[in-house]
C-alpha cells in the first residue's frame, strides 16, 4: 500500500536496520526497542493484521516464525529464550497496520503483561 | 506424551476450562490469568515449542491463530483488541513444553514487556 510505513521499509523507500530477509519476509530492528533484542518480522506483501488470518497463505505465517527463529539464532538469544508477539487493536497496542511479529529477548522478560 | 500436562488436558485426563475445540486445536483458560481474558491455544498433537517450527505442518500453526481469533470473538474482545504470544526458553518464561499460544485481552495491555 502506497501510504504504509512498513511497505516503504520493504521497498527501501524508508530506511530501517534490516537484519534478515526471508523469501517473503523482512526482519528489522524496532525503532523503539523494549528489550536488548527487539526485532519486527513482517510479510513483504501487505497484510493488515492477524485478526482475519485465514484469508492468506498459511505458509507466509509459518515463514514469519521461521524468520523469527533464524534471527533469534543470529542475535544469540535462541538458547536463552525469547518472546514472539502479535498485537491487535487498541487494547493490544497495535500501532502500524501492516502485520508484524515482535521478537523480544536478551534478558529475562518477566510477566507477559503489566499488572494493573 | 504420557507425562505432558497439556496432552492430558487434550485427552481429558486432567480437567481444564475448555472454551473451544478446533479440528486440531484446544483452547482453555489459563489457570493463572494475567488479564481478564487469558486463554491458551494448543495443538492437540504434542509439539514441544516454537523454536524449531519448520518440522511441522504449517496449517497447524495457522489453525492455532484461527482458533485464537475465533475465541477472541467469543470472548467479546475482537474489537477492543488483544495480544497473541509464544514464549520460548528461560528468558521468555516458558513453563510447559507443549506449544501454547497465549491470548490476552479484556483491558489495555500496556507495554509488551516490563521495563527493567
Amino acid at each position: 500500500m502506497s501510504d504504509c510505513l512498513f511497505c516503504k521499509i520493504v521497498s527501501g523507500d524508508i530506511p530501517a536496520q534490516v537484519v534478515y530477509n526471508g523469501p517473503n519476509t523482512t526482519a528489522f530492528r524496532d525503532i523503539n526497542p523494549q528489550a536488548p533484542v527487539h526485532i519486527l518480522i513482517i510479510p513483504n506483501h501487505h497484510i493488515e493484521h492477524i485478526r482475519d488470518w485465514g484469508a492468506y497463505d498459511n505458509n507466509i505465517l509459518a515463514e514469519m516464525f521461521q524468520t523469527a527463529n533464524t534471527v533469534a539464532e543470529m542475535e544469540g538469544i535462541a538458547d536463552s529464550g525469547y518472546r514472539l508477539m502479535f498485537n491487535y487493536g487498541a487494547d493490544g497496542g497495535m500501532e502500524v497496520y501492516h502485520l508484524h511479529l515482535h521478537l523480544l529477548g536478551g534478558r529475562m522478560l518477566g510477566p507477559m503483561v503489566v499488572r494493573q
